[in-house]
């Protein structure tokens, strides 16, 4: 057998046992109380804090070594730990714990007529695996909302983070050895190896009930081109801002800033403005000017072009890209059939809001577009489970299946039905 | 171009044309009102009425080719129609339409402190591909509830119903013109060519948003090991029943009774039989003897072979087998922890019953297995969409992803979120 078969065959027998123990802490986890799942996570919490010069050591080993890589600056800053960064994972775990229990809530009861009673009740997905890059914070985030929602989990962050991922994870294993619940409930896969991504998503389909990737649109693809289990799908956040005549100037300039510029390099921030004709005289120059001034990079269409030397002109494939950056696409419409024609052409079904003074227009636009979110007078970044009131979130789920929109606790939970009677058999 | 390589390219742009068309009809759908949907159905019901001699003739081309090929009595069973099938199939619509709407329900809705009012509104899943074997009625069974619940649907028969089914969905498109709704709305592969299946579930993911397989094992594991498009799965029914002391023996032999033998053939029927040991003395021999009065042939342990001269050996393979047959398999067990970890270990998710006076070891079955269903003092053949006040019922899913147990039309739908603002902005 050659080393590298060899590899392959150790690979497969280690994934293999991740497996057949998440499925172990699964069951575990599955009669486990509420109650002992929050004490965990305010213990990972407090083993964060209390273990935070060994992260940061141990991120700053993975910065030495994305800076000779020659990682981007926002490769790098996704990768950076900090004093505030650590605390707010542990923060993060808190509010986790603080969450109301998902699991085992009656979702729905009803008799029938021949007495039998039915309920539908929560339960936890099972065995979940995470895809995700390399963002640290992720490893505590994603780790805790599992954990919070009864799963056990499967974790695999990309490469450049590994050191100060295995180092929160350690923290989070201790705090599950300590509240009595077992280890493997929060597992890491044992290499980089990519190809130990390949054995989950292919060849684990007994042991994992669904993946979550969480990262790029490489990463997401990959899943699921290769996945042969289910995937809860996160595309990108191709989002569309679209001021509807009439429209309040101030209103339409506050939204359009705040759904591009407050952050850009998240998902529900807007990659699109779609601007009808009629607003252009009045509401365009001082939107354009908003943006120029906040630092934007408009890419636009030749009325838009016309309008200030500054804007760039769009390409055609500017209006299918995903920028996280300080760039927006400019086009005019002549009304909400071709702003709607136009979002159902080129959006990824994530999040977009209409801004309008016309009530009738809105809802069309609510009901007739089928994206995740869809907002009337409100900026697209509000596109997050923490501002939905659904605490943290592990992603904007964009596919149909399942889960749609921020996938928190509740979302990684599935259902079953218990069924009360006296003896009835059926006729 | 060899004429085979020229038929698949043709196959794959007929499936593509496919796509694209139910990609369109549902775009439409999503805009109709449930009046309508409703409106189509029973039009639907008519024609299948009025035209039920055509469909008899159609299904006797279909009889005449399956007896030639010897097909076992069961599956000619399953492709009969005769004129009180085709009533049945007409009074399937009529009850499908009479199922609330579930498109445009408001599930959830809440304000934040911000001001934002958040609504989760049902949606459909956009279009829907279901695989299914020969039973002409599920044409009209699964082309209906796609229907109800706002879908568009591509159909794939079993090879040997092949006419019955087009002209079954002959009246479902008539239907469907004479009411104002796409005729692609409810489409049929064109072709028995096994590769299609292998087109629509590898290559349609763009126009495909979820396959609901609906068939044996093989066909299941078939559609689970090739899909690049999400499946709601339906994985085999091996229900047990589960006698726990103490036990009324009346309630105990009706439900055994009832649970295997009113019909062998479903997914819900019991295939293994579970019994405290304290029970063997007092109950397994009646229970034993109903079976046998029944006409069940019995494969027992060796204290269940003791026990009467009838019973033959169970073999291992006998726990793992779902027989859909007059056989049951018959194990005595130490007790409750013992019943529920063979469950684990040979049960599919999908229905288990407990027959037992202890409310609490009930309470730990309930609480403690993870099936689709699972029952108390009750047959297992309630494990079915109508019985459950659901209406009609594509299957029964075990699957832990999106629904499971019955799916109805409400099961078929996803939700969407409408965010109504006054100008928020993020922070």
């Amino acid at each position: 057998m050659s080393a590298a078969t060899a590899n392959k065959v150790d690979l497969g027998a280690q994934m293999l046992a991740l497996g057949e123990q998440a499925r172990a802490a699964a069951s575990a986890l599955a009669c486990s109380s509420g109650a002992a799942r929050n004490k965990a996570l305010l213990l990972a919490a407090r083993e964060i804090r209390a273990n935070s010069e060994k992260l940061l050591a141990a991120n700053a080993e993975d910065m030495a070594a994305a800076r000779e890589r020659q990682l981007s600056a926002a490769m790098l800053d996704r990768l950076a730990l900090n004093p505030d960064r650590v605390e707010a994972m542990a923060q993060g775990l808190e509010a986790i714990a603080e969450l109301p229990d998902p699991v085992g809530s009656v979702i729905a009861r009803w008799e029938r007529p021949n007495g039998l009673v039915i309920e539908r009740v929560r339960v936890p997905l099972g065995v979940i695996g995470i895809v995700y890059e390399s963002r640290p914070n992720v490893t505590a985030d994603a780790g805790g909302l599992c954990l919070k929602s009864g799963n056990a989990v499967i974790l695999r962050g990309g490469s450049e983070s590994d050191h100060s991922s295995r180092a929160i994870h350690a923290c989070l294993v201790r705090a599950l050895d300590a509240s009595g619940l077992p280890g493997h409930a929060i597992q890491m896969v044992p290499t980089t190896d990519r190809a130990a991504v390949g054995i989950l998503l292919r060849d684990m389909a007994q042991f994992v009930d669904v993946v979550v990737p969480r990262g790029g649109k490489g990463l997401i693809e990959r899943v699921q081109a290769d996945a042969r289990v289910p995937v809860i799908g996160h595309l990108e956040g191709l989002c569309h801002v679209y001021l509807h005549a009439p429209a309040d100037l101030k209103m339409a300039t506050d939204i359009v800033v705040n759904a591009k510029m407050r952050r850009t390099g998240i998902c529900g921030a807007a990659e699109t403005l779609l601007v009808d004709r009629e607003l252009v005289a009045s509401h365009l120059g001082p939107v354009l000017a908003a943006l120029f001034e906040a630092g934007c990079e408009i890419r636009g269409d030749e009325t838009v072009q016309q309008l200030d030397a500054r804007v760039k002109a769009a390409q055609p494939e500017d209006w299918d890209t995903e920028y996280l950056d300080a760039v927006l696409a400019v086009r005019v419409v002549d009304d909400l059939d071709s702003a709607m024609a136009h979002i159902r052409r080129h959006g990824s079904g994530h999040t977009e809001t209409i801004v309008t003074d016309d009530a009738e227009a809105a809802e069309r636009f609510l009901q007739g577009l089928d994206s995740a979110i869809l907002l009337h007078n409100a900026s697209t970044q509000f596109a997050d489970g923490g501002e939905f009131g659904m605490g943290a979130e592990i992603g904007i789920a964009t596919g149909k299946v399942h889960a749609r929109g921020p996938v928190g606790a509740e979302q990684l939970t599935s259902y079953k039905y218990v069924v009360r009677g006296t003896g009835q058999v059926r006729p």
